[in-house]
């Protein structure tokens, strides 16, 4: 199926999907980190739009926007399929993906960039997010049901992000006793082989962001 | 294939795309007109995470995102496609679907909001978006080729809506001398019959806003 590449930066939560997702496809591909502050002309002539990771460059012919990729990978190599096929399933995990990347992830840097008296407020409203992702996961092993699917992906870029966000702020998103199945769902997730090769510890994600906060 | 109703608002943007796909697959609907400022219980019950328009509801299961609404559409009733097959062309429709919805939309509003000195700025920037749609129908009819399709019912949400914003806040977006092929395209494309039937003209949307405005 041909030369497949991903220009990702390793600590951008909207990469790891995509990686997730050719691993889970069994997909050969070559990985090429990206310098967010010093861009290289093969990210701004393949993502010219934007100008941001992830890309996936297939046979020379880039594609950008992390959820556009992952329907893109599920339609080209339709084997160990992520979407359900029936049109009402796959439009429901189709609404919560959207869900994810606009709400929670909105919710969650507002949570952390607020402060003061408005920081509880934001926090609360951030945990309401991802109550919902709690709910969804009730009785179910993972998002996609007994295996992972495109949710797992989405969702599983959540967690240690979210974690890099408490640690630095100061703050408390992912309470495990606030959302305890959100938690044992991100526990089983991590576990599996192919997620736990392509995620970053949060320590390293910590000591990468103080660096650059500190401008090294 | 069952009962279809569409709860929409007359003068929301993203609500008129989901009838015209429906026209185009020649689907028989029923469409219910919300009232935003008093939401009804139906609307609360078919979208409690977000409380928009549109929705679809079919055979008594809701659908909310207006474009996980035309996906479910075109996967629903495959007669009279609106995507390309080909995975990588039809990645290029979401991704441009989605860089409609994002930045061309929001750059519209911020542009429509500035005031002063930040008002010439953020117009020049909402035409710069606007731009890139003008290189893609460079040479084309429609969006979708020969004929409309997914991009076309996406984009053609724009026209009428930034004419309102310039009349209401007197500001020029969609000019005719910097956007010329966009203008000759939103023209063909309003020509089309099912197109015409659910477009409302921009004086209704200036009146009701204008009436809006003055709490009427």
């Amino acid at each position: 199926m041909g030369d497949v590449k991903v220009l990702g930066a390793s600590l951008s939560l909207f990469c790891w999907r995509i990686e997730w997702a050719l691993k889970h496809k069994g997909i050969d591909y070559e990985y090429i980190e990206q310098d967010l502050r010093n861009k290289s002309t093969l990210l701004l002539k393949s993502n010219p739009v934007h100008k941001k990771v992830p890309v996936l460059v297939h046979c020379g012919k880039p594609i950008s926007e992390s959820l556009v990729i992952l329907e893109y990978i599920e339609e080209k190599w339709t084997h160990n399929p992520l979407l359900p096929e029936d049109p009402l399933e796959k439009a429901m995990v189709r609404f919560w993906a959207k869900y994810v990347d606009d709400k929670c992830v909105l919710d969650a840097l507002v949570a952390s960039r607020a402060k003061g008296s408005e920081q509880k407020k934001a926090v609360n409203s951030a945990q309401e997010s991802l109550k919902l992702l709690e709910k969804l996961i009730e009785g179910k092993k993972f998002f996609g049901g007994e295996t992972i699917g495109f949710l797992d992906l989405v969702v599983g870029s959540l967690p240690n992000w979210l974690r890099l966000l408490e640690e630095m702020e100061g703050i408390k998103l992912l309470d495990s006793k606030e959302l305890p199945l959100l938690h044992e769902w991100a526990q089983r997730f991590t576990e599996i082989p192919i997620i736990k090769e392509c995620m970053p510890k949060t320590e390293d994600l910590i000591s990468y962001f103080r660096a650059q906060k500190n401008g090294k």
